[in-house]
């Protein structure tokens, strides 16, 4: 009998342990305190990236912007800079490089002009910004800065953004500034034939005309995590398209309790899929790790859908992921102790 | 002994169940079948709408429209039409009164023009249509729905918009057809007073200029959800400022699966706080009802970020839920009875 009370006793803490799971609230940390562990990724892009296209040369030209950008944003992190810092600077970088479709190196939208959208997002109080259809600016992910912070709003647009960013002292350039031969070359092979994808293909440097963007994600000594994504869209959009990019969820994300997030990929597929904040909430509402959830929006419910695309995403104690559906997404990753991962390809 | 086996494979069944419990997935309902529980919740916007500043004739003026409105809704999908039918043509009689903040009666923007706003989505694909900032368009509803069908895009904005809404042959209207005494009075009161919270409060109709929008969400016969969300967004805004209102998982969120969502408020908190796809992840993520999840979302999420403002909502097994944090929303329900509520206040 005393066997049997032991194991009555094992079958009632069973209970007791299966209703506390089921119930169970994941421990929210909403306040911040120091941390050891920050970290950053960065991207530039998703898409048909195949080895096959590249030269050794366009290999190296990548991979060294990819971490001379990720390594500025470690630095600003390691001198106990903010994640909100270590963002904008380190898009500044991809921002200025002709190499990926944001800022200078911006596709060319139907209209001829360069069309870019930006946003970020910081972890600690949800604060956002972006910016959509700005032609003039020469760093848009700064002027999504100054809408979240000296503006009550979160999304401006087009003319009215770039006054705004200019009435902030931000750096107006002359919409020449982002023209560069090979998307022009790409607008103009676009025109030509009707078939998009036909052209993007010819792209020497992107394969897939949908998906170029930059981003960045960090985490702060201070705990605090940060997300930007900066973007000139798709080769020969139309009708002032608006891709994920400067849509908080979509393309953006940042909470202080699960992860900062940013995505890179066939916008439309990631603004119905909130992918960016599904895999927050997958993470707050179903306890999964960031890894699981990136990888379940990612691979699952957003092939299923049949997006393309990828993010890069830190968590709240520093893990990082860069997740992705293509053959390849431009990507670097730096740990807590200053070791920088570059990648192109799936592997 | 016997007794102790006994327990012990009840031990066992426990420790099976319990596993199975917390790795359990909620029943999905991806295909869809008919049902009898049709029914459609509107908004015309919540705010500070108090019973203090209506007169009797303002608020029989209200109810009439709203219930006006629902009634033809209701009436599409007992006939067998689509949610998305539905939607869109209750979304024209509310986009037609000049009562309300969208098509006709949209408030004034800083230049003197109304920007309109609006969102369409579709539970059973998660299709989705948005435009942004269009000025001449007299059903902004069907534009995002047009966006929706007939381009690759999710959201499109300004001019780019008109353009691709005229080349669909939706009715373009000169911008003085959005002209009303009103809210002109409004916008030059709101520019009088640089506080625009004061200048808000004088508005006779919506005594806060920020949460005037109207919305719809509908279930029909062949168990299809659909939201659709429209509106001129703040009075007095400026620099091309983007509400929630067309952006998909903010303002407008719709899926077979868990419900349809349509939400009226300061815009910026429903863009950070990402309202309608939340309450659709609470559901399928925590499994809460539907009246849960809009309860968490509006009354303790939201109002902990400090935004204002309400939702409407349907779920698939046709519960219908209008959730606010503000004195007031104006709202009509339609249960598969053909029951009319219609409310203003908070009671």
């Amino acid at each position: 009998m005393k066997k049997s009370v032991l194991v009555l006793l094992f079958s009632i803490f069973l209970m007791y342990s299966c209703a506390n799971t089921s119930s169970e609230e994941k421990p929210q940390k909403t306040d911040t305190k120091p941390v050891n562990n920050i970290g950053l990724v960065i991207h530039g892009g998703a898409g048909t990236i195949l080895k096959k296209n590249m030269t050794p040369a366009m290999e190296a030209e990548y991979e060294a912007m990819l971490e001379k950008a990720a390594k500025k944003g470690y630095e600003i992190l390691q001198n106990g800079g903010s994640s909100l810092d270590a963002v904008e600077q380190t898009i500044h970088i991809l921002e200025n490089s002709p190499l990926f479709n944001a800022g200078k190196g911006a596709v060319f939208a139907n209209n001829g002009k360069n069309e870019l959208d930006a946003s970020i997002m910081e972890g600690k109080n949800l604060n956002a910004g972006a910016i959509a259809g700005v032609t003039n600016l020469k760093h848009p992910i700064s002027a999504a800065r100054k809408v979240m912070e000296n503006s009550d709003h979160v999304l401006l647009a087009r003319k009215g953004a770039e006054e705004f960013a200019a009435a902030q002292g931000l750096e107006v350039v002359d919409t020449s500034y982002f023209f560069t031969e090979k998307r022009y070359k790409s607008l103009e092979r676009a025109k030509k034939n009707d078939a998009d994808k036909k052209a993007a293909y010819l792209d020497p440097y992107i394969k897939d005309y949908k998906y170029g963007t930059v981003g960045c994600v960090a985490l702060d000594k201070n705990g605090n995590l940060a997300a930007g994504t900066s973007t000139g869209g798709m080769t020969n959009k139309k009708w002032n398209r608006i891709g994920d990019s400067p849509i908080i969820g979509a393309g953006t994300y940042a909470n202080n309790k699960t992860c900062a997030v940013s995505g890179t990929g066939h916008g439309e597929y990631f603004i119905r899929a909130n992918v960016a904040y599904d895999i927050s909430a997958l993470m707050e509402y179903k306890n999964m790790s960031l890894q699981e959830a990136a990888k379940e929006v990612i691979q699952n419910k957003l092939k299923n859908m049949g997006g393309d695309g990828g993010i890069i995403a830190i968590d709240a104690k520093g893990n990082l992921v860069a997740e992705f559906n293509t053959p390849g997404m431009y990507r670097a990753m730096v740990d807590e102790k200053g070791n920088v991962t570059v990648g192109i390809y799936s592997e």
